[in-house]
């Protein structure tokens, strides 16, 4: 494992020598873990030419010194952002990139203050993210491991579905699986939406209990080995009317347009109107109320976003999700979701559960 | 619930008023679903003297509809720090107040340039929190409720704990307990942290069995109608040794005499100091590597901060957990965790699990 950490350092170090930046203050903990492997979440990591220290608090000082290999563990005492100005003060930082999207204003004004004239400071955002936008072969393995359990969840998932079992019963028993079976966490709060809830792309499970022929959305994401899945499929708990077997396969049609979009050199925009097309096609893309995808790794949502005019181009690596769907207020919603690796000249579906409508 | 809201929405135009603000932005979501009920976690908040305003994107628009009421909902098309600043020149907004301290120094800059030169900007850190932080009599009915139930998964977790059993099995079970029973998720991560992972304060979840006459740290919450609960026994899986029973009647007294401590006026330091008094009293303070407590609601970790040094005084309607413990690295810790609620004259300990070391 060290060996992909320094790695990761290495190219980042580079990456610093091309901005013309001394060092770079990381203040996001999922980058923290990618750079060095801490799973903490509250400190920060200051990445110099030569060196890289991370600033934490009692509660993670023991905890960093075991994750991690030849990083210096800072101590902080008192507020962070005190703490950073004065250790980067202290090793006579120059020139140093902070995200500037990530930073809050009482932050900045703190480690201005703390840091001292000799510092210059440099809006950088995103750095680490756009490394972590192309995924490495030792994440990738992960991925693909992350995708093949949400997969597996999502069969057992459909087992669990009856008229009378409430959402709240569903969801707890998916998380429960996800655990019990090894995953180290949920990448979200699992989405369980039946009937008129599922007009509601982020519906929290409630008591409602499932009714014969109702629709049901089931979104799941399980974390494994520090790497997040991400999964939906739409299910009728009976027999589906027409007009619920026209939009599913309506849906279907525009991820379909939408992964045969994905491509090394694409635009991210382009992918989503590849979905938006087929949706208008049939009259249905006001009810398209959000993206088409996003990047995910060690975080649920990720670069590259995969939105409407989006112009950034999608490059090998990148593991987005494509996720059209239709919502209509009152009646029920459909999506289904699945995660695309981006590799060179070819691309890869990682989570395989069959995607036509299923009548349970 | 709509005079609770319209009551708290009543409360904060008083407070502009009193900050000579004709606005606020409200950018943190726990804050939303204080002043409104909604319960989305994308979008901002506008409070003017006259109305409120929400701006979310379109998978939250049906769900914000239906959650709240009197609210104008708005959907935002691109970043939201464009749309929040084109919505409040276009309300012709003069004093706007936000909180510093969330905002970043990216989207203030597409704020103050989507505003307009007619917008004067206010850093105002922590305006709702404060409110927050002082519980109405609705919030601590909850809270009550909400620590009842963390009381009745902890008793039902000590049932588990056998040599053999892994950690990960332990929590898995705990937080399919807490939504089975009805409750709406975890307030955190579950911790089950036992032999030497238990040193970790934070210690996530492993695959490592339990062994006998091991110590297990359990720290659970549950959030049960949008309130968390936040509880930690240590209980030995067999016998305890000399060391670990004196360690633990050291930690008990130093959380007494904390608890002992919390009244309306009373700083917070003073709290903090209390029990860390007793802890050097037996030279274990040096094994103490975190805060005492911290205040918690809407969200786990609220305002007040009891830390060292920390000058704020406690109020009537704070909640705060008293959390003492020593963690001796590659040997194990001790963390007791209770909440407290400061009444006027008089305080009450939410959490009624007993706090004698266990062993089963």
């Amino acid at each position: 494992m060290k060996t992909v950490f320094s790695k990761r350092q290495r190219a980042l170090r580079a990456e610093l020598t091309r901005l013309g930046l001394g060092s770079l203050l990381v203040t996001h903990p999922p980058s923290w873990y990618y750079l060095t492997g801490f799973t903490g979440d509250a400190g920060a990591l200051v990445v110099t030419r030569r060196g890289i220290a991370l600033i934490t608090d009692g509660r993670f000082v023991a905890q960093a010194a075991a994750e991690t290999s030849r990083v210096r563990i800072v101590r902080q005492q008192g507020a962070l952002a005190v703490a950073a100005g004065q250790f980067l003060r202290g090793i006579g930082a120059g020139s140093v990139g902070f995200d500037s999207s990530r930073v809050s204003v009482a932050q900045f004004e703190s480690l201005r203050k703390l840091g001292g004239k000799q510092l210059r400071w440099t809006a950088s955002p995103g750095v680490v993210e756009a490394f972590r936008a192309r995924k490495d072969a030792d994440e990738l393995v992960r991925m693909r491991g992350a995708a093949a359990f949400a997969d597996q969840v999502m069969q057992s998932a459909f087992k669990l579905l009856k008229p009378g079992i409430r959402e709240l019963e569903i969801s707890a028993e998916i998380e429960y699986q996800m655990k019990a079976l090894g995953g180290s966490g949920f990448a979200f709060e699992t989405i369980v939406a039946a009937g008129a809830n599922s007009a509601y792309p982020h519906a929290r499970p409630t008591s409602k209990r499932l009714r014969k022929n109702e629709l049901v959305v089931l979104d799941l994401g399980v974390i494994l080995a520090h790497y997040c899945s991400d999964i939906s499929r739409t299910v009728v708990v009976g027999k589906a009317t027409p007009r619920v077997r026209q939009w599913h396969r309506v849906v279907q049609e525009a991820q379909s347009a939408a992964i045969e979009a994905v491509q090394a050199g694409a635009s991210c925009g382009d992918v989503d109107n590849a979905a938006r097309k087929v949706l208008a096609r049939h009259r249905l893309d006001r009810y398209f109320t959000h993206s088409t995808g996003h990047g995910l790794g060690i975080e649920v949502h990720e670069d590259p976003r995969v939105a409407r005019g989006q112009r950034q181009l999608l490059e090998p690596g990148n593991v987005i999700t494509i996720e059209p769907g239709v919502y209509v207020p009152g009646v029920g919603g459909i999506r289904i979701e699945d995660e695309v690796a981006v590799h060179p000249g070819r691309t890869e579906v990682l989570t395989r559960t069959p995607r036509d409508l299923i009548e349970i």
